[in-house]
């Protein structure tokens, strides 16, 4: 488990394939003939938000869980987040047979506050910009005796997270596609750092792109410069999902190390790529989830006879937003 | 090949399901935890708008036109539609590498007439209460020699169409999942025939539905009173995709025999299905493909404690109407 740094490595993300099998979802590499069409290539959506929980966080939730109960015996947790993590913990702990406590900002989508109560976690909602939700956090962890599940700078997290990208490689593998690239949604790094673990082993000199939304992007500033460097919070985005204003200490390190590189989209890209999901997909995403998408149809990488992957990591929005993603389709 | 009343059998199906592999995609059977909480019991949603064109109506097409092509050699078609079976024969005549025209309505949604052209068709449009649609593609048939690819009354579309059910019934056996019904939406009875075909030969007494749009309920009509029965068309309903306003002779004689039932559900019903599966499921379904999982949500079959499939069938639908839909959710 983990190298000498303290980071994860390749064979803790297939333990965590054996811990989610049966549990997470494999969720299926979509494809649509429209759409390779309009890029003149062939592109592979890997759907998380088919995922349990509307999201990839669910595979690193229950793999952190699983492995706090196996070293400790069952005992509370608690998380915060905006709201995939959240549903995510929520969800692993009620499997699990364990109390959730979730610290959500009051400005979270509606769907997101209201799904992870709705799987059985007490939901304590925070003012974003007046109050710290690592203490708060770290405050109830104090105070309850519970274990604090990070949203992705951790071992457990990242190697569970990265079993998306292990099921991308296999089943791009499988439908006989040799990928040029792949494009992953970056917050905080987690699902960026394992999945691109996964596939380093078959890939080593496959482009990797970390894309965020403009304001957010931490991650490709900090790579860009070989160390991590943060973004001043508090501009506006739909990308809820992808508000990290620094990448983690460990998810950072493995990204550097593994050439990972970064690409941003703007709000009117990530909608825009919601409404082409929508209409060739049939998949919902939300704008976070929709940033890998955004990037390979805005034209930031070269897609001319070329296999790319995107993981879109997730399809928790509110019926608002997806309004506004639909007034930009074409017809 | 067929029976002596020339209605297709299990056989053929399993057929078709060789013909159609590594060609149509095989569907997730989709579960949501919050969808199951909601109901009281376990809900599996046979995802057909994940399909190649956005609907099950690839599997028959692609089945009955290789089949024409193997009996005469490389032959035009032609096919009218309102819209799903037109994309499904134009991508499947242009994988096969014959020319297609399709004969659609004027009024049919704006994202099925351009999909249709996209794939490569030659796309005649007409009134839909005006002119006779079969008589134009009969007319056309005659003068390019094209094959007419009928939309479900023909034993190789019932065939192509019963993979679904096929793969329906696998995914729930590797899914430790004991059905106890299955509803299917149901037009002119394709689908609903090819998989009771399918699901038949492993449940001999599984209750199975065919669910109809308000004012579209030939199919529930016919099964009630044991002939085929029409309706009159004319009533406004945004299920465009299942305006048969009679059972097809082969259709109606299978689901006769193999004792399925009918159900019948109203537009507002689709559209908060609809809802559910943004919410749920993540998935875009049209209204038509909509229906059966509509039947499930307003309580006309027994979910509690029970395990429930549903076919959708597809989710071809303009941003205008999948709004509409939207307007229905609670949050």
């Amino acid at each position: 488990m983990c190298n000498q740094e303290g980071l994860p490595v390749f064979s803790d993300v297939l333990d965590a394939s054996k811990r989610l099998n049966g549990v997470a979802r494999k969720t299926p590499l979509l494809e649509s003939d429209l759409l390779n069409q309009r890029i003149g290539g062939r592109l592979l959506i890997k759907a998380e938000p088919l995922q349990r929980t509307g999201s990839f966080k669910f595979r690193g939730a229950y793999n952190a869980i699983s492995r706090v109960i196996e070293r400790d015996g069952k005992r509370p947790v608690v998380a915060f987040s905006s709201g995939n993590h959240a549903q995510g913990v929520a969800l692993a702990a009620k499997l699990l047979g364990v109390p959730a406590t979730i610290v959500m900002p009051s400005d979270a989508p509606a769907i997101k506050r209201n799904n992870t109560a709705a799987y059985g976690a007490d939901v304590r909602l925070m003012d974003r910009y007046g109050e710290s939700r690592e203490e708060i956090g770290a405050d109830i962890a104090k105070t309850t005796g519970a274990a604090l599940i990070k949203p992705y700078d951790d071992p457990n997290i990242i190697a569970g997270q990265g079993t998306a990208g292990l099921e991308l490689a296999e089943q791009a593998q499988m439908m006989g596609a040799s990928l040029d690239a792949v494009l992953i949604c970056c917050g905080g790094g987690g699902l960026t750092a394992g999945s691109t673990l996964a596939l380093r082993e078959s890939h080593r000199e496959l482009p990797i792109y970390a894309v965020e939304p403009e304001g957010y992007d931490d991650t490709k500033q900090s790579l860009d410069a070989g160390e991590r460097r943060s973004v001043t919070i508090g501009v506006p985005t739909l990308c809820d999902a992808l508000l990290a204003p620094t990448p983690g200490v460990l998810t950072f390190a493995i990204n550097k190390t593994l050439n990972v590189q970064g690409l941003v989209v703007t709000d009117k890209e990530a909608l825009a790529a919601m409404a082409i999901a929508f209409e060739t997909l049939k998949l919902v995403l939300e704008p976070g989830g929709a940033v890998s998408l955004a990037a390979v149809l805005s034209g930031r990488v070269e897609t001319k006879g070329r296999t790319l992957a995107v993981i879109a990591s997730g399809g928790n929005v509110d019926p608002a937003v997806f309004e506004k993603a639909l007034a930009q389709t074409a017809i």
